[in-house]
């Protein structure tokens, strides 16, 4: 482990954050909210002092890099840059205990948007505009970000080491190779399409304190809504243009950089783009006949806020128009478990993603053929490709994992006495990036009513969601640790 | 497809399930129930000229065998069995509906014991004997006892394919050859075995005729009550002599084959004899704390109905002292969980196996390491011996179609609007062939509430469990069907 060059990273990282702190320093300003802006400059100041001080020690190495250096500067710098980033809240004295403020930051870097307030309406204008701010940060990837401000010396590997750890999805796809370049690309595809998202809510009238607020949450599928009831109280013109938002956030940003070249036709051919739209509309046909049949509302109403849940929980963004908690049980069991497949890698969703998905459906279909012909020699192919084993086994490693997470963080959260379907949802929300869950962490609930130790678990989860796993599980690893022999 | 030489087989199933009838109809003798009698009666002979029919048709064919005529016989023959097996309940008016019939029966076979039934005490004797002895008949597997009567013409690789297809587990060992002498020694152990459980409860003062159906339901870890309140109202000694059979009953028979052999320190070393053991003490003490911590119970009830739970869940016998359903959220959540794993591979219980967990605890580490260290060359070992890649792949195919299947069927339950909590125990509870859940279906409740829809699909996933997926999926497949070309 070289420390010194994980140390230059996570300095670089802490400037950043500094920076990062002024847009909500400024809407502090505007609101003349003076609490809320002596809070934000408190912090900008910690972060400076700790990143100055780190950078002074680690500014001279640039050696060479290894993938772990790499899940390292990822796992550490995405706690560091919560705890941190926690710090106004607290200052404030808007979210007064540290556990919640925790649990709220990193809910937003995560892009989940679970919440642990119950009254989001009585935070300063500063305040929320913070808390919807690092959505939009989270979204694209802190890492990201700072890779485009600095000039990696350790070349490219390095870069792909970083960005590897922290960008979402099995590396199936080589269209857009993960460098300082590729990261430009994409950048103005977020920047695109962010700007787009806001003057569509501009233009239906939202005003412009909201319509960022709800478009850093669309933009990142995040989901912290700036008001008690989400987006319930917006118009259905808004509402709608969040649904289609949602959606198109959730799409491998590749496939706009293929159809920005004009190859509109690998585009729409892309297998995971089908099975991301397939899934959504049976979803959305599904939960729409479901709340049609059992007479929940008119055929209007069925379709407007069956499209909007579909959209908010397969982009595990968590946005709501309605409390779907009070839906009929196969809407809840079906949003129960489109959180878990989440939408399409490369997007800036959480959860299993859909790629993973179509690998483990093909791998399917081979093994119950090798069960029949055991010396069939067929490989699994996605978009006409053969996949790489080593893709395929860690693409297996990534579900067994999964699995065994969501067992040991349910069983931890039923040590708090709340009900199976509370616990069994909060655990997939968060683990999913998703946000909301059902029953007390419904839309209507949020999660201040567990306990400090269940904060604290579901606050690993949503990062061990957000950063798929693996960079958080390896800084429990004492081999990750050691020193190169 | 060689279908003449899977109709052979099937013929030899439908001829023994007349022979298995008949100690039924003798308890109905025994008790004067004449109703009963002629309700197996008429099952026997419509066994023996379906099956005399279908032998007469086939006899003659003996060519060879390939993987897909074993996986054919294994879910074609169990689907017959039951669906022959329900008609006593329905020629006898105790289950007057069919559905209902055929998911008790299925839930016997399986190994399962999930009921329908609100009052099993109005049964007649003859019937509750043979829904405890389909138990008996299912656990040590209805392929194999044919086998161990018949000659198989095949050889012995159509011997092999057809207990692959029904035997649990992986075939990690292969201390004890899956052959005829084979099934002989597996017999052996499970009749020895049988017989001390029986004198045990005779010991404790039990009737012989509940003392049978107990021990029918403890060695084939079926689980059906023969009283509305499962074991509740035997003594505390009868309920120990349970809760350390069912324990028994749950570890691999070729251990016990390995002891018999003097193999001591090979049965003891044993890795996922040690899994299993180190679960089942960690569950104990686990839901012992809960409930004595709780105030749900002292000292003493909370080891002895914690033991005893633990034992019944985890060798997914689903026996039950108490209503586990009134416990606390971590023991009713530990519950859930606990009914994923099961016991260990080739003995009678069902659920995911301990070796498979095994397996996948060790490509977790393994694929961690290689994350560091792609070139890495470290394999897999269990027991010190190296897996075999296309175990490893095949057990990751498990838990892949494993999960589809678990969602799969959880959605169709949704459609009923019972609650979250039944949908999804009684999803876990029948799959992996459990017998009672949580809410609804708890040790309390039944699976009567249900739709016959839903019963349905739970009976196909009792059946999907014990033959652990695969012929009855294959089932489902047209290449399955086609001719050698």
């Amino acid at each position: 482990m070289n420390l010194k060059m994980v140390g230059k990273y996570l300095a670089y990282l802490l400037l950043a954050e500094a920076l990062f702190l002024i847009p909500s320093a400024v809407a502090a300003v505007v609101y003349g909210e003076m609490h809320a802006l002596a809070a934000f400059l408190y912090t900008v100041c910690a972060c400076l002092a700790l990143g100055g001080g780190l950078y002074v020690l680690c500014r001279k190495e640039s050696a060479a890099m290894y993938p772990r250096e790499g899940f390292v500067v990822a796992g550490v710098g995405w706690l560091l840059l919560s705890a941190l980033g926690a710090l106004p809240f607290v200052f404030s004295g808007d979210i007064p205990h540290y556990v919640d403020a925790l649990f709220e930051t990193v809910s937003g870097f995560t892009t989940t948007g679970a919440s642990i307030l119950s009254n989001v309406e009585a935070l300063s204008h500063g305040m929320i505009f913070w808390r919807s701010f690092t959505h939009w940060l989270g979204g694209i990837g802190v890492l990201a970000f700072i890779l485009a401000l600095v000039r990696a010396r350790g070349g490219s590997g390095f870069t792909l080491h970083l960005l590897r750890a922290e960008s979402p999805g099995p590396q199936v796809d080589k269209i857009m190779p993960k460098t300082r370049e590729g990261v430009r690309v994409l950048f103005i595809i977020y920047f695109g399409f962010s700007a787009l998202n806001l003057l569509f809510l501009l233009a239906g009238g939202m005003p412009l304190f909201d319509a960022l607020c709800t478009m850093f949450g669309t933009a990142g599928t995040g989901g912290f809504g700036i008001k008690n009831d989400s987006l319930a109280s917006y118009s259905p013109y808004l509402q709608t243009v969040t649904t289609v938002f949602m959606a198109l956030f959730g799409v491998n940003f590749t496939l706009y950089y293929l159809v920005a070249r004009r190859q509109w036709r690998g585009a729409l051919r892309d297998e995971e783009l089908r099975l991301y739209l397939g899934i959504m509309l049976l979803s959305v046909l599904g939960v729409a006949a479901s709340l049609y049949f059992s007479g929940t509302g008119d055929l209007a109403y069925s379709f407007h806020h069956g499209a909007f849940a579909t959209s908010s929980i397969m982009t595990t963004t968590g946005y709501a128009t309605t409390d779907f908690n009070l839906w009929p049980e196969f809407c809840r069991s079906l949003v129960l478990v489109l959180m878990i497949g989440g939408a399409m890698a490369g997007s800036t969703a959480g959860g299993f993603k859909m790629v993973r998905i179509l690998i483990l459906l093909k791998s399917v279909k081979i093994g119950l053929h090798r069960l029949l012909h055991p010396r069939s020699v067929k490989k699994l192919q996605i978009n006409g490709k053969s996949m790489d084993e080593a893709v395929i086994a860690r693409n297996n490693l990534f579900l067994v994992v999964y699995c065994f997470i969501v067992v040991t963080v349910f069983l931890l959260l039923s040590l708090d006495r709340m009900t199976m379907e509370s616990d069994l949802s909060a655990t997939l929300s968060c683990f999913n990036n998703v946000g909301p869950g059902l029953g007390a962490v419904g839309p209507a609930g949020n999660y201040g009513l567990y306990s400090p130790f269940s904060k604290l678990v579901l606050t690993l989860a949503m990062l061990l969601g957000r950063l798929e796993i693996f960079p958080i599980l390896l800084l429990a690893s004492p081999s990750t640790w050691r020193r190169k022999t």
